[in-house]
């Protein structure tokens, strides 16, 4: 045999998120995980989540009944897993903010995949500072509101008051929050956010105020019941279902201006059963086809 | 270090369910655990419910944003778990009854969590003891009017039975009921009991009739859905959603002149994710803010 | 002792499904196991869903308070579990062929638990051959719609295709599908079969059109929400619920004039908790109460 | 088709242990299960080992190449589980010991699968009736010697201490122990029994000195390490290997005048790898070949 | 940012197993994955076998302190998995067939990890069509010298048997079995294999007689003990230790003149623990180091 | 019932482990955990390691069969978990400095129950300010000698080479290593440590060359074979078992000046069937009655 005809199988292996098979030049969604989770307060485990994504995505279709368009008629770029520093959460956050970064500095929609909800932070910094005007919207069981969690700011219950602390009041819409503290609900009801208790009521409202803005959009998937999406740090009961968590982030990423996003919170060990995992493939297939 | 100074964190263990740190003699509740599950008839392992719930309440916040209420305004004693001698109902039993009337003689609310619900017998003969008139609101996706189950007159599978034979007709009021003999639903339908099959239709209807009464409310969490709650000895297809059973839960204790009450039934072990734990313990929580 | 009074407990141990313990001879419907799995393509396990099934209906009654109707009332033969060659799906189909054509010889109802989706064929064909009017009634996540799957033919993938090929267009009635090729939604829609997606839109309509033909029932579990049904080797979110399925299940059973059926995909080691198992024994128990 | 010639396979459903096919009348072993496990006071589930047991054989070949010996030579009849009255131990005990003593009266060796320790205590019991001279071999990581366990003397930890009440002193031989309170030991070197802490050693001296009696054998699996029999009640670190136990059992029943014995506590829903089945399995098998 | 200086990071993911990300024209060995597992008769799962060994690797050390090796200093090619049909043993075995011939052309040790243990006669057969002198080392616990499992002759249960057919008599040494038919054991012993049984005995003069001919070495891990190793099909207790079989394995890799090797029969399903992949992980490392 | 007449029964919850009831002053020797696990490489969950530790003790018996002492007859204070700040290292080992430094300072022995390896180094830090010839006895699996991980110098994996830093050349003893880069190795035999491979040959004359130095004794649970110890971040194969490992930490406490020690990395989700916890209860009731 020459080395010249080396059949195609004979070669490196590469893995990607379902279809996502397009190099980076030529993509116009880059996906990237980012795994680390040393924030979490309550049960580890979020940084297995891209990399269960993104192996378990082969048991999906390309094809969505629901939106009637295919993976594989788009253009997107799986670059895999950042390697992180556990442990070090500064360290952490500057790394994804420079690879967000790189990624809108080249006209493409940085697209992360968790990761602990501390990591958007991360994104949100690099997309601010290409977006002044930038408008985050958030899907989640919890305020994140915390001025910090036992002393530490940089926190997965502290990221959305540190995004406010960049953003400022009224750019942020909060969706199916049901659990934090009572200071957390108040403070958010004095202006600084708009928040949405359990459902995503006011949802159309809210991409009205934003029609002419930039939006990064970060969905914790805890915001999903537990029932469906058991597979997570901290379990809520009470949670949205598949069909209206599926029906809102479409929603969102059709009709709002998107230049960045995330799905985070996985945790799959926590479910032997894989339906997490399951969920959350099919809910980045959606959003995919849906930007 | 002189002994007079001892930090804090230097001292004794002292675990309870979230918050309820009170001392018994400021307690308006209080809260035992009852780890017995002997007469389970198909999976055991509700002996492990109490323990588990006081553990990872901790992962609960202490406000609720459902009724606007927080647990650290309350005064709840945990006073932890009995110990109880597997294997011997009848010695269990009359600890368990033993234990209730000394909360309910000091004028406080007894609040059980199980076990298996057969230990709902101790508590109701306690509090019918002082209370001749006392009501029984049963929640369940089971029957539990067995004669007897192989014999075993103290059995799980014939509580609500053996609550009737203390309280008699037209007393008892079961929702959410899904599973049981032909005979069981023509006993209750004969006048015995009112029953609801299936949901908590009539719930309004029933706290009327008892308003003037000392309730007794006994929870059997698997009247859940199996999806939102696996943890448990019987899971029944079919059953109610979290909400639905939150909002029963809480218009009970709010409504009604609640006594005693317990939440039963759940088996961790069953669910290697954490979710039934995690609906126990915000079952616990509501219901603690709404008594 | 003498021999002639031994006692009924001391003989060899017989394991039905729930109270199915009628003869063959006197029975209407007879319930049979089919494990196998070979061409399963995602998480392979459906060979165990018989027998959990069946040692699982243990913990079921024989009551439904559903259809007020009991299995003690009627006369049903579980003879076990085929013995099936794994790796061979030729051979198998051949022998669920000439199973089910045996029970169908007997004038009785074949009533298979799966096992994959695949084994459906095997029955289909004996039922065809019988009956050529046959109409098929097919709940399912997925289309099985392909027309081969890495190049195999007799896969689960592809089995409502090869059945197709038997009866025909407009003779098969497709409900729930969320789940497959474009290509397969678009031979659908160009006439051969009847497909709504989602949910059972359509089944009176359905059952109104096959008022007068013989009707093969063929349920694969997947259709179920995984949050109620996590087992099974491919879940796919955003499922119908477990009373709209047993709703519609019974509803077919009932209505329509089943001369077969089967329940299928149940792959319990994927579901430590149970639930799966206990969904499927309850819809089987419903099925049989319906036929 | 006539009646008479239903194939084998259109019949109701008989599972046994491996092989274990026998009519009663023939048998010279006769195995039956045992669910029970309302005592345990650690975590249940010894229920379900029994059941776990029978299907899981048919992953083992019926040839030992240990012993070079075959299952299919043999008679041995296994007549399933008896129905027990959980929560009810003195209801159970007698149960199995009328069952234990139709085996014996019938001249058949009854083998009992568990369930948990208590158990043999009816076996011994209906073997002691009628070999007033019956020695007891006890392999096992407790002493199961205490006087009774939080007042119940009905109890798994106890077993033994009853037997003893009904053998008397030097009757008892135990293996493998390595775990107990201070006093148990203490009871057993006053002379009470031969306790053998941690292993097999003095094992052959033991069968020397029973050889012309018989005897009862009883095998608590917990004797081996938690790492290869991780399924059972209360694991202890540091036991011994499978081949260790599986030559010690095997020496026991093949030199001993084995009369009656129980093989207990598997636990199977707390090893979800199933090898500890697979273990009991295969020591179950054994015994069977060396009796 | 311009196109030519795009970060390494911004590329797409390529996993490798540890470390072995030479390209195939350079490299010595060549990984590859085969998943599959039709044929499996007990439990199947092994087709995740590949997939996990690669995830997993990343927890190892490219270093071994046991032969004082870096894996970085040597050069390996992981092509990643093939794709392989479920359900056509025949199309998949040949699809293995011309893989590793491929490689074999190309002057390269095929190392596959599977897969079921038939996935051996693919390379088998690629391998000995260019040796016909190649002698077979085999590590099980099964003999797998079946004629045929329930007809099935392509069976993982036969898979040596049809090396054996192949190979010829005196061809083929297995170690460590430890089950199987009586037939099966007396076939070898009747002169066609050299077995032996239950561990390592004789590898040392087995490795004698195969000095000056090229030895195909196939593993399958389900000879260790199932403490160390639960995840496979079929555990058979009593198996040897991983310092044993990691021993055993090196003396292979580095006496012998392995031209081609395999790793079989990892099921990481049946593990929660993840120790089998992570005893898959470093017997795989250390082999790579000592062939 | 008097406020004074309160049963003991009735008063909070402290749970602690097994017969560890005696107040702060009392006692010898202090218990507390940590739970902390931030820079875990591989799989977090060791913060619930101590949790786990406790609550699970209650299944052990406090007599030691292999000691013949009992936990009952000594002095023990379990002063629960410290709240530890996830994500911030620092701070961590700062609070675990100075926790541990008062229990030294009131002339007591302090137990710490992982949480992370990272850990020790506070405890160190407080033990080598009151001891400048401190010694560390070392056992684990990994060397745990890097000088940084991903540029994170607190880490797991550094942990001893941070203790290297304050104690100097030939002060560190460290056993059954078996993982590590090529250049952990090289510096620790260049003299920096004595390190072991493997096992735990040269600790008798470890324990010489200490005789007269107070020792700080450091145990990583996974130095124990995977098989007996699965729960844990980063499971190696090949380790020790659980006789040795325990005869290994006795011989230590029994002769080495020991004034503070460990033991770590029990990650107990890791291990379903609760093995690993069982085995890290017993070795730190066979410690604390050593010591």
């Amino acid at each position: 045999m020459s080395i010249n005809n080396i059949p195609k199988s004979i070669q490196k292996n590469c893995q990607t998120f379902l279809a996502c098979e397009a190099d980076f030049t030529e993509a116009e969604i880059v996906l990237f995980g980012a795994p680390y989770d040393s924030t979490t307060s309550n049960r580890p485990g979020a940084r297995f989540g891209s990399a269960a994504i993104r192996a378990e995505s082969f048991g999906l279709e390309t094809y969505s009944p629901y939106q009637d368009r295919d993976l594989t008629e788009r253009a997107i770029c799986d670059c895999g897993d950042l390697e992180l520093p556990f442990g070090d959460s500064a360290q952490t956050l500057a790394a994804i903010e420079q690879h967000a970064g790189q990624i809108l500095a080249a006209g493409k929609l940085p697209f992360m995949l968790g990761g602990e909800h501390l990591l958007t932070l991360g994104t949100v910094r690099a997309a601010a500072q290409r977006h002044p005007d930038l408008c985050l919207l958030h899907f989640d069981a919890h305020t994140d509101l915390r001025e910090a969690y036992l002393g530490v700011s940089l926190s997965h219950a502290s990221v959305i008051r540190r995004c406010w602390e960049i953003l400022g009041d009224k750019r942020i819409y909060q969706f199916g929050i049901r659990s934090g503290e009572r200071y957390e609900f108040a403070w958010a009801a004095s202006g600084h956010t708009q928040l949405q208790k359990f459902d995503f009521t006011g949802l159309e409202q809210a991409l009205a105020e934003c029609a002419d803005k930039p939006v990064y959009f970060t969905l914790d998937l805890d915001v999903l019941d537990p029932g469906v999406f058991p597979g997570t740090g901290t379990p809520e009961p009470g949670g949205v279902s598949f069909l209206q968590l599926m029906q809102a982030a479409v929603q969102v990423c059709r009709q709002a201006n998107v230049i960045a996003c995330d799905v985070m919170e996985l945790a799959p060990h926590y479910d032997q059963s894989g339906i997490s995992t399951a969920a959350a493939c099919k809910i980045v297939r959606e959003m995919l086809l849906a930007l």
